[in-house]
């Protein structure tokens, strides 16, 4: 229950600092400062829920660990209600931010994603899916039992900067559903009509990420399984 | 003794490189340059005076770390000392460079926080309880003896980096009384009028990351406690 | 064969994400921007791929690795077909991005390398070997049996960044052939005609480091060769 | 001997690669893509040099290791040598690079550092003396033997780039003497009659470190010491 309140809590962190970070100040940090708030902050989780959840504040993240045997399906549902819940109240935040704390939305949409200024419907799909299998095939590779790194943490951070810098011009970068569903539940309109392509897009990346990673790496070992066990299985 | 001239140490130079990039350079650097310039100093910091102190150099660090535990109240009030006079001593000079130095204070104010350009009393102080709140989180968490990693250091500094980029647009970011009384002390005006929004906000932002923590984490094992027992208990 | 697999995804996300973040966005992330983008996929990458195929993604790097012994001939050939096959995938996908996905190229030749508007073709050539000396000289050292580290990844991750930081004001920045070699195939015109000088000059360099790494660092210990043996054979 | 090599080559790519972001593309990169382009050689070079010779490639760097003990003096005066010869040679070649590379020199000074513009005299020794003993004291805390940390070499290239966050609209940021003769020889004019300042200043500060570093820490246990006599000597 505790990794449950954890997802909840980091998930409604990602998106009140780094979604607040754009409409806060993108006139002043640029894309580049967007890009490192959203990486630096699920850095900064990957340590610091980590060792609870697993610090998957993502619905994508949480379907390739799913798929891959990593959590059973009681619990990525747990963590997929939490991660909802917590990007909504993130993004009610930042809202609130911008009422009773008199801030002007430099976004313009609560910082929702959406597409057709630089890139169209296609074009968003394939990016939002890529950019997505980045980031799970990262979490999924780094996290692997076969590749215990103090670092991991790190890389799943940085890779979700660099995703920014990638997909901030294009659709302003979901990767995902959670971050994306909050500000367009306040953003309506056309963020809303789209927000469909912001949920589905990033499941299927994390779904190629699930079948990739583990075809790269061969199967995981078992829990109760000697290191030699593991190296005769593969 | 020598954890708290660590302390004074530390918040001197906190205070006087990070503020001081403002104040010299913010025209040059930008917000994303000086929100790196709060995050480096501190991950340096963590690492070079950690081992010694634990490298608070924050009162509201101090505070989470008092209700939680892990330090105490006779560590904390001396902690308290060293880290204002430490912020003070950094604010002199960098008003020392402003007039025997000949540079000019781009911003202003000596780098001081305050609220009212773009943010109102009652978004300055949700902004930095929430801010600080994310800061003593990440620290107490990932300083957790259940959660020992050699990237603890980078985990802090990098949050108080992506802290800044949130908030710099906002109130400048204070999440720290120590880092906000002394430019203020030197700016006088409007900001010293302020200062107890940003003494008062981080510390409640402390209090509240002292409550979450050890909720998601338990109870943190005692000093002299096996691995058995510890599991046993939770 | 996984790692034959693993240089060709590795290259592929390379140069479809990196170069990609240059065109769709450079106007909007900047030089600075760019160079992160290069610099955070490779530390990504080095974790995530890293103990499948050691993550080279680069033909300078695999022949780095041939001259000193690391990998054998006809390892180096597999990796350097994945690693020109990737970087063409990679490219094709951003040309695709650019017509069926109405994005716009805001390089103007698809991300390709080319000199002659701020370096001629002799500075290009130096330039271009001495950043991947930098480059292989870091993978070789950070790598070396002698200097086993968590943070490898980390550093050849952002020496590559700051690579992109010296060359993307000079050539665009190739040190690497295969991420030269599919963009200039798509844009043609000048950077194709001029492609050879990405392809050979980064091999120089590679080479290069090649002989400096092992001069510093002595000879390699052997695999089933102890500690004393070592020590002793120096 | 491979020490002093080491050193030799890593002065080298200090200044050739980081200076030469600033003279081949400031106006691109601003001066943050220079203080990260500082900081990221000298994280990479610390992983990849470091194992060798230490990784000072900084005269004020290792007079701190003189005056701490962890070096002896024939050591240093090599250490020395072999730094400013690098720095020269890396200067040498920026200037080839701005000659027979026709690329232009976007500082006008070939990167030299200098005071007056924004800073005057007694400004400029008390802050690079600052800065430098920033530098100087992570360096010689984080290699304590008290101290032991992977992250080592991360921290003391991010605190490279945090100096120059603050220093480069100051000074230019010398905190390295062996960074700042070179350039001086090839620019001439003020920056070399003032070139005493940033050879002076540094040293003052590495000292200033070395005073600070082992009176918080306590001495450093002997190479031939146990953990108990070392605690019973504190």
């Amino acid at each position: 229950m505790r990794a449950i309140w954890a997802e909840l809590v980091g998930t409604f962190c990602l998106v009140f600092f780094a979604v607040g970070a754009a409409v806060y100040g993108i006139e002043g940090i640029g894309f580049t400062g967007v890009a490192f708030a959203f990486g630096l902050v699920l850095f900064a989780l990957a340590y610091a829920i980590g060792p609870i959840s697993g610090c998957h504040v993502n619905p994508a993240v949480t379907l390739g660990a799913l798929v891959t045997g990593r959590v059973d399906i009681g619990t990525a549902v747990g963590y997929w209600i939490a991660q909802f819940v917590g990007g909504i109240a993130g993004a009610a935040l930042i809202k609130f931010m911008t009422t009773a704390g008199d801030v002007t939305d430099q976004t313009g949409a609560l910082g929702a994603n959406d597409y057709g200024a630089t890139v169209n419907l296609t074009g968003a799909i394939v990016i939002e899916a890529l950019l997505t299998f980045l980031l799970v095939f990262t979490v999924l590779a780094v996290t692997s039992k076969k590749n215990a790194t103090p670092v991991a943490g790190a890389a799943i951070g940085l890779v979700l900067a660099i995703i920014h810098l990638v997909g901030i011009p294009l659709t302003g970068t979901s990767v995902n559903p959670a971050r994306s569903l909050g500000p367009a539940l306040f953003a309506g309109g056309a963020p809303l009509e789209h927000v469909w392509v912001f949920i589905a897009a990033p499941l299927v990346g994390g779904l190629l990420a699930a079948a990739v990673q583990p075809w790269l790496y061969g199967r995981e070992p078992k829990d109760d399984e000697t290191d030699a066990e593991t190296a005769a299985a593969l």
